[in-house]
């Protein structure tokens, strides 16, 4: 029996995409999640034990309500992976640019798309809460006239015909996505840590950190101020660092501990960019 | 004739209640946009002078992709605002909770308000793009059996009934909104700035400009890593400082234009918490 690992969104979306850039299709099969709050339920309550989520994009930036789910449900990071997003434009077959009205898809695909759109006043963009979905709904009812846009790969799925190919403005274009379990397995090989802490509000308390961190060698890429539920406005940080040993991790890792409140290691993982 | 001030949202929105907030309403009034890309459009044609965005809430976080679009159109932040977020339950007079079949709402707010509709299990919840078109949907259809969230002081606008006061799970919410203009007027009364700026990419350069920061008396109180575009996965940091005396700030700032790539002050104003 296929292992079940949940994603967001239906089979033809990013998420799917991912998925299968990630494991073995022959051995796991999606298991569909309408939201990322029933992606983390699938894994906490045992349905699945892995679930892959979109964490950040190379535009838009992190998605902070995935960091508060992970955080909120104590999940460990186990997995990276970066997905480069395309965006074809799909309809039904014998369907071309001139019959379309209106591509439904979601605000951020639209709005990634906007360059190729405005060259066609005459179809409508019509914001939907998911990519796939709509390209889904096209199928199922055969409505003329819409458009979905969908990544490479994937009208085949809904046996829909692809119109134009790679319609986003910029074609530097990645999801960075992250495998999140209840426990991290052992014995992965790791080389980047994402920790989250927080800090007394002394002026230069955060510089003091990241003075530490540098002094073990570790690399900051990345730094984000997510707020801390129950306390208004007070905001813990999450950090991504890369090393060459684990052991640099571990001391710096100790020597945090000493420095801020509540450090806390959200996973330790391999770079998915080495 | 009164002045119009762009908002995401139509009236009713938390968008619209943060405009009466900030603004006198006998002096303005709302442009409604769909999207946060008409927002900016609407300023940076001079349609209107100013817009009122949401820039990051209490609970959910940043919302990242509006700071790529302030930077991306170099607008300033002139002034900011803490709105409280109450979320309530609405419906067409004479429905009560027993009535409703579903209820239609941004993805936000339904799961901020998961913990109330736990114990209604007959209300399926259904995304939506926006938290108030749903209401001014149920009012203009006069559709039975669908329920909407919005704002306190709101159902009167659509001529709807509260079911539910202060639906949400936590009450400690608030979102940040910001006020962006084509440019900063002189004579503002300021002791809080938004900077963005770049570093290389060396160990420890970001614990070198928070050194300066901390040692010219700034306050870090945010900082965020957002992507480049068209650099793909190397960050710009936003950071949010506070400072007594404008000539702090000065002074810091020139010296963060010799340690850092591309410093840009994305606007200072006055502290909408002080």
């Amino acid at each position: 029996m296929k292992k079940k690992i949940a994603i967001q969104g239906i089979k033809g979306s990013n998420h799917y995409k991912a998925l299968t850039e990630l494991f073995d299709e022959t051995e796991v099969e999606a298991l569909e999640c309408n939201t990322f709050q029933e992606l983390v339920h699938a894994v906490m309550t045992g349905v699945c034990e892995k679930a892959v989520m979109a964490i950040e994009n190379s535009i838009a930036g992190s998605i902070l309500p995935n960091y508060r789910l992970i955080l909120d449900h104590k999940l460990q990071v186990t997995a990276e992976h970066y997905l480069n997003i395309s965006h074809n434009l799909v309809a039904l077959p014998g369907q071309g640019l001139a019959d379309l009205v209106q591509v439904k898809s979601h605000q951020m695909a639209l709005h990634q798309c906007s360059n190729f759109f405005s060259k066609y006043l005459h179809i409508h963009l019509i914001e939907d809460v998911d990519t796939a979905l709509p390209a889904k709904i096209i199928a199922e009812h055969q409505l003329t006239g819409v458009g979905a846009l969908v990544p490479k790969g994937s009208a085949e799925l809904f046996q829909l015909t692809t119109i134009a190919e790679d319609v986003q403005n910029n074609s530097l274009n990645e999801t960075r996505f992250v495998v999140v379990e209840k426990q991290s397995p052992t014995g992965l090989e790791v080389n980047k840590a994402t920790i989250q802490f927080e800090m007394a509000h002394e002026q230069g308390s955060l510089a003091k950190v990241l003075n530490a961190m540098a002094a073990h060698d570790l690399n900051l890429s990345k730094i984000q101020s997510i707020p801390i539920p129950y306390d208004i406005w007070r905001y813990a940080f999450i950090v991504d660092v890369s090393f060459s040993n684990p052991m640099q991790f571990q001391n710096a890792f100790s020597e945090l501990s000493k420095i801020s409140i509540n450090p806390t290691c959200v996973g330790q993982y391999k770079n998915g960019k080495s």
